[in-house]
């Protein structure tokens, strides 16, 4: 901030097909105030439209992944003629329609967790397609200890764990910790905190070498059927995968396989 | 019953916000009589109703948490004009309200469970919203032993553990411990049996502990929005916590934990 | 195939009450190909009928239980007219109607799984309703390392096993081993490989010994209760318990429990 201008709130590094974005207001826990909500919108939106990604990562700076929600821009808004009302109702909305973007992104979505995700933080993690965990990080739906039960983390979450293990989260506010976490089927994997970087980005390297359209056409899928019934989830998914086959590229994915050679994707 | 008036069915022990219903019919394992279905849903009304009480504890008297449905009333009802149809439809229909109530409770339940929960009575366990058991409990939906499926209690049972676990476990009658419960998420913790009842009344302390309003919306949104779609469930938990945050006590929580203070909530 | 005929591709072999199907097509890892999907329908919708048979093994010869579609078969389709688009149709339509034979048969279905289980091949292992895995057993929904992702399989898998689970084996292309797949809960019961058969035929013959009609209404229900919401899902049932309470067999059932000896049901 040497010149004045404040650094972005979400920063972007690509490394190849990947796109790490990054929270980047360690100051306060990486808050999802209005702005940090609007902000990883649009690298959301931005990515989303970029052909040359084929995995996202979502990262962030300091020692916490993020908090939550921003208590002190919610408790401003109280001041306002209807107390709030409208100002909640809006930063709701936005951040509900935001999280709702990481499933529905063209790509695969890891989150690279370190130090405690919190609340609204937990959910972030929760709402993306896959998560990588730090040793020794925490997880928390904590929002009843100051009187705000997490119903609207608890939509990402009780879809991620088991049930009674999500009412428990909520309502004692106890934390879990990282080992916990992969048990439940919260995070995929846990890794020492000093090969966190590396493991995620190797894993979404891992997913960038798959044949993009069939990752793409899987996710899409994937989402899809998830609450249908099994005679319409398997009408929709037999529709994705003759798509699938037909593509010139998965021919050359099969027969180089039969072949015992790699496909020619270039 | 030294006067002749049989002891209640269920007991109430209050202790401070906490209501602690205790079944009371160690003789036959605290079978799921009618009059037993009846008396419990009575003593949930009863709590339901009660703006004191926060959190409730449903434990039991005896070797047995409980064992299920009564098996010689359900025997006689063979004699009926109607080989017992009616009696039946009955039965069910009651105690499907029954279990209905406790995730309708206004409060978190959590279930005190020792010995054995067996058919109805592993219903009653996966009913509630949290379940706490002793070392060496053991659990079966075992009713296809005798020749009749657990139909019912596997409404409860596979919506808390694992498919494919849960339907092993009714086709097999086969039991699992508590161990295995925790694991398939059944229960949330276990402890020795000498610490139980502590272990169970430190955990509803701790709920009961929290801001009451928060606690009764989010119970309440935490089952609305289990099958929704994603964006369903979102509007739904988004009012809710709108409507959270807009109370005067949550205003003050959330100062307080700003302001590094506990809550004045009294 | 001395005599020029073929072996079948399916092969049956009943032990008392239990059938025991096995794909018979090792050269090729038992590669569901359109004949070994009509061939294996066929077995079922035998079995389906047959009034003797009280549970169902699913088994497989040689080193695989069995690894997908047949990719050769699908890349001569590319040959037709219309690169093979109504081949694929009919193909993944056959397949999805066999794999949905397996929750819709009467009797319970044990996989019994050897080698590698992958793609359709693990699809096939969660679409039966119980699973034993032999130590050392990998199972991968791969496709998507060719450029096809396993769309149809994941429609089974998803309902197996935690969601995030499921998405990483399928975006990964990684494969799982069986105590992984039994602690995701794909995979019930792991034993040594020289145990498998007669573990899995014991299972089997245990369900088999239970009254056969608690069994059918049992399964049935099971599987229509599963997405519906708590009240319908209890009428659902309650009618099922009903109907098998007013069964003379489970009156006789429950009457030998309550005199302590074993049902008359022969």
């Amino acid at each position: 901030m040497k010149d004045g201008n404040p650094e972005p709130l979400v920063l972007r590094q690509d490394e190849g097909a990947v796109a790490r974005l990054i929270l980047n207001s360690p100051m306060n826990y990486n808050a999802l105030s209005t702005a940090m909500i609007d902000a990883l919108s649009d690298a959301l939106d931005e990515v989303a439209g970029d052909e040359g990604i084929r995995a996202i990562i979502l990262a962030a700076r300091g020692r916490a992944f993020c908090a939550g929600h921003d208590l002190r821009e919610i408790q401003g808004a109280r001041r306002d003629e209807d107390s709030g009302r409208n100002a909640y109702e809006r930063l709701f909305s936005r951040c509900a329609a935001m999280m709702q973007k990481l499933p529905a992104l063209p790509q695969p979505v890891i989150a690279e967790v370190q130090g405690i995700a919190t609340a609204a933080g937990c959910q972030l993690v929760a709402s993306c397609d896959l998560a990588v965990a730090a040793e020794g990080v925490r997880f928390g739906v904590n929002g009843v200890n100051v009187g705000l039960f997490c119903s609207t983390p608890m939509v990402a979450l009780s879809r991620a764990i088991p049930p009674r293990a999500a009412f428990e989260m909520l309502v004692t506010g106890d934390f879990i910790d990282a080992a916990r976490a992969r048990e439940l089927g919260l995070v995929n994997r846990v890794t020492p905190t000093a090969e966190l970087g590396a493991a995620v980005m190797a894993l979404a390297q891992q997913i960038a070498a798959k044949l993009p359209a069939a990752v793409r056409m899987g996710k899409r899928a994937f989402h899809a059927q998830r609450n249908l019934g099994l005679a319409e989830a398997y009408a929709t998914t037999g529709a994705v995968i003759c798509e699938n086959l037909l593509r010139p590229d998965t021919a050359e994915g099969i027969q180089a396989f039969l072949e015992k050679r790699p496909p020619n994707w270039d």
